[in-house]
């Protein structure tokens, strides 16, 4: 069987790999048009922080690896240009030399990624404008820092990636200011929770301009200009990261379904609507566990456990994936933040007659040294008790806590059943009360 | 009504508290027989090590605001000495004075806790062999430290109360020697990760001798002498760490049913054979989630979430409590260790077809800065591929993570569906796939 995947990274990678161990037989051909496969994308603000490490660090294994130890078919440099859905290939150019190519498939995987939005607005091409979502935008940033005098950097959006972005450079004495047009930083977030985020950053000396549209880039002098309506922000780097959107044009182009955000539509077997074709990671949606709809939440984890899913499923164990729970967390300076499951406002926007709590709690026993305070907010649903979300905010434990509630979330546990489990205690890791357990019994109450 | 408390620690004291909110008009009489209510017991080790915090910081309210603010008729220095069943009342003695008294009831709770398993061997009762349970206890300690030139303390046991107080005793660079009977340090726990405790342990000067069963103890010149069958061990203190058993005599007296370890048997309601009794904290059972068994586990939040339970029930909201994970958590000193649900031992013993796996991860993405090892182990079930336990150790993180498969015991979940579970992933929280996925992962792949 021949087993083709486009796009050599998280979810391509893993499918290529668990697909030969299996099925050592198979000829697994990976088509990346980039040189670099396999590489930690999450790492690069911390790597971009520490300006004695290489970007290529960040590779979890190496193209030889692939090719020499797995016997992986694995093809750097290869731009895949168009699927024969009919014909049952793909054709494509290899970069450089513009030579073209064509491979045979029996099932083919696009595992194309995604990349990031970039406003089509005057001046986001200048030199010194740059985003970050491949191993090759990481290089390019830290060498545009190397090369050039960065003082300051105005970062274009204020989501998770922009708040890693903006501790990474604070890391190097480098000034930072960040702009989005919404009035609300992480507007998803309950609102006294986003207020201990937005002072996190403002004490490590970010500024914020919400509710400020950028209108264009300019040039002036040395430096660049950053346009709002009502200001303008003088940068020696601007980093663009106001979201990314997913490859999916090679899908849709072989006439292939897409969904939620144009990601390519898979079942829970990674299936597209042509059956010999399947997606997996940034390019393709997935199903919410408490919602039962399709959603777009493009992260890592889900990334290499649907590349496994898909890697089983050609090789005929059938597997099939319940979804995600839409769990994130990042890291703002001191700051853990986390999420699972829907907000408050999404969960009504969704139909249930939700009600939420937020509760500060502590991160240790209370009368114990080092304790320091744990925000909490937990959403369930009215009608039937369901515990549909929860965001944690603390600068120790909120990370790893939120799992207790993702586990909930998969279990379709009630917030009267959550109550009732018999989570850890010990006076330096929490109060006898975990916050999640105390904000539950207060939501139970709420809920009743 | 009147609902009379026997006790007026954890449990006591909440169900008193929750009472006395959900019904004001109800009279809540608490008989305590020391002068100490609700306070952190599970704090006092942190506290010893600190010789400029006095034992009263882990008091968690004071007498006075039980009395004057929530109208408890709180009655310290009240020891019971009988319940008469039958006539609903209880008798018992005035500490000090020896005068008698007599309280009807309509409910009764008891939570009169457990109390530390002494030895009975010759030189147990010596000025300086002590042992830690009580608020009292700890005060002993500590005034024993404080009077006394203690340059080393022998610790008889080694579970986690003996663990804590090593380290407490270690920061005030005291020499600690622990010894046991049995071989094994921690035999519930896989024996990698017991490993892993142990080096901490030496790492840290404690010296430990396993296998070595006391036979007494002697005053030798201003040094106490402990004496095992091969080697003697001299000490300015000794400390009793051999496990607690429950304060059930007041309710075998009185003709309640007693279950596993003569804890006293309560319902999911929490009430025992006496219809009119109930029983919560440390001196009472619990069922346990994995096993659907009687089990006698006594930790701090089963005692809280026990004493809210009676409460409701007494004033008329029937609870029920579904029971406990058997979850604990300590540190030792850098380390922290988990563990919930059954061990591979005693899933077997219980006749569960049990495997497990033990496997070493990162507390971070392996390659960010200040990753830690942290070690995983998962118990499941052959036949049906339900979770049945886990373990964890490690530097960071294991005491929260630990809480995912709580929920996941809770919900009777199997392993493979613990596999798909969204658990929270950035690069400076944990590996791609949480140290508990991948351990999960192997045990699938071993339980097929």
């Amino acid at each position: 069987m021949n087993f083709v995947i486009i796009g050599g990274d998280a979810a391509g990678m893993s499918a290529a790999s668990r697909a030969k161990r299996s099925m050592p037989d198979m000829k697994v051909t990976v088509l990346e048009k980039t040189e670099d496969v396999s590489y930690s994308a999450c790492g690069m603000p911390y790597n971009i922080a520490d300006e004695n490490r290489e970007l290529d660090d960040l590779v979890v294994r190496k193209a030889e690896v692939f090719r020499e130890k797995q016997g992986i078919n694995l093809l750097t440099g290869h731009l895949v240009e168009s699927i024969d859905t009919n014909g049952r290939s793909v054709v494509g150019k290899i970069q450089g030399s513009g030579e073209t190519f064509q491979y045979a498939y029996d099932k083919l995987l696009i595992a194309t990624g995604g990349r990031p939005k970039i406003p089509e607005l005057p001046g986001f091409d200048l030199p010194g404008v740059l985003a970050l979502k491949s191993l090759e935008d990481g290089r390019k940033i830290k060498a545009y820092i190397q090369v050039h005098p960065v003082k300051k950097v105005v970062i274009i959006g204020m989501g998770y990636i922009g708040m890693e972005m903006a501790e990474a450079l604070r890391e190097r004495q480098i000034a930072v200011e960040m702009v989005k047009p919404g009035p609300d930083l992480l507007p998803w977030m309950a609102r006294d929770l986003a207020g201990v985020v937005e002072k996190e950053l403002k004490d490590n000396d970010v500024q914020l301009h919400p509710g400020c549209e950028v209108s264009r880039i300019e040039k002036s002098g040395d430096k660049l200009e950053v346009l709002c309506k009502d200001r303008s922000l003088d940068a020696d780097l601007v980093l663009v990261a106001v979201g990314i959107k997913p490859n999916s044009e090679l899908a849709v182009d072989a006439g292939i379904d897409t969904s939620v955000g144009k990601a390519i539509a898979v079942n829970k077997t990674m299936q597209t609507s042509d059956p010999s074709v399947y997606a997996a990671g940034d390019c393709a949606d997935a199903f919410h566990v408490v919602t039962g709809e399709r959603v777009w939440i493009p992260l890592a984890l889900r990334a290499n456990r649907a590349g496994w899913a898909v890697a089983d499923n050609v090789c005929g164990k059938k597997t099939k994936l319940q979804g995600i729970a839409g769990t994130a967390v990042f890291k703002v300076f001191n700051l853990q933040v986390a999420r699972t499951g829907l907000s408050l406002e999404e969960a009504r926007r969704f139909g249930f007659t939700a009600e939420a709590v937020s509760i500060k709690s502590s991160s240790r026993a209370h009368n114990h040294p080092g304790a320091r305070p744990v925000w909490v907010q937990l959403v369930g649903e009215k009608k039937t008790g369901r515990m549909l979300g929860a965001q944690m905010v603390g600068s120790e434990s909120a990370a790893h806590r939120i799992n207790a509630a993702v586990v909930a979330l998969h279990s379709h546990m009630t917030v009267a059943d959550f109550i009732q489990t018999d989570l850890a205690y010990a006076p330096p890791f929490g109060p006898v009360w975990d916050p999640l357990l105390t904000a539950a019994n207060q939501l139970q109450k709420r809920m009743q």
